[in-house]
């Protein structure tokens, strides 16, 4: 089980291998905006874990196993900024997503993925629903005083 | 702004509340399965932060603030596990709601509570969405490997 930091890590170095021939460790430090010392840490822990390896010169490999949840963890955020932008949430999605992803069981992100299904599988639903949040101004008071 | 550890200390004073005259360390203490010493730590804080005053016989007081707040806490985390079980996620539903409430948007939150009342007030369409569930015993393949 990787801790949430170790999957943004692998998340990432996942995200840059699909688009670029070679990763390297200050490709990760400047993307996730983190210094280098603490990159270099934590990819240690990712090797010794078994997802990544570390070849000539500076590159990042991903194995198998890193490849494959590489890709689970690109995935569930995809379908988190789906869903955030499908309930026409006005906040930043992928920073949301960022936030929600590590938290949630993968009964929860396939019942997730099903409302997504849903929806697009009833484009008239997912229109009348559309209309209704268009129109809800004002959604009815919840049970607290405002805060 | 709250801590996800302080949140739920309020949560549960303010639940606590509602359905019992008095609230002692010891009610929080026992509810949340932590030691005295440790709710003690916490519930300082609450009281520096004006949610919570301490009153005679270790008894526990709620600000107006301290109300008010637990009050959205408590309503969020019923929003939550509704919200949960109206997607029929598979999972321990209040862990589940545990985990994601401290990490959402006020934004995401009311536009999950539209998505609820949206399906309240369209039993046709929320029918639909469950017999789709129930039908659908195997989702689409994902773009990665199982793992």
């Amino acid at each position: 089980m990787l801790s949430p930091s170790l999957e943004d890590y692998l998340e990432e170095i996942y995200r840059f291998s699909v688009s670029n021939d070679t990763v390297r460790v200050t490709d990760i430090s400047q993307k996730l905006k983190v210094k280098l010392p603490s990159v270099t840490k934590a990819l240690g822990r990712l090797r010794t874990a078994g997802y990544i390896t570390y070849q000539k010169y500076g590159l990042i490999g991903l194995t198998d196993m890193g490849r494959q949840t590489g890709c689970y963890l690109v995935a569930r955020n995809n379908l988190l900024q789906d869903f955030l932008r499908m309930i026409r949430t006005d906040c930043d999605v992928a920073a949301e997503a960022e936030a929600m992803e590590h938290y949630l069981s993968k009964s929860t992100l396939s019942s997730i993925e099903r409302v997504m299904v849903f929806m697009k599988e009833n484009p008239g639903v997912y229109q009348r629903f559309v209309d209704y949040v268009q129109a809800a101004k004002r959604m009815p008071g919840g049970p607290c005083p405002e805060n």
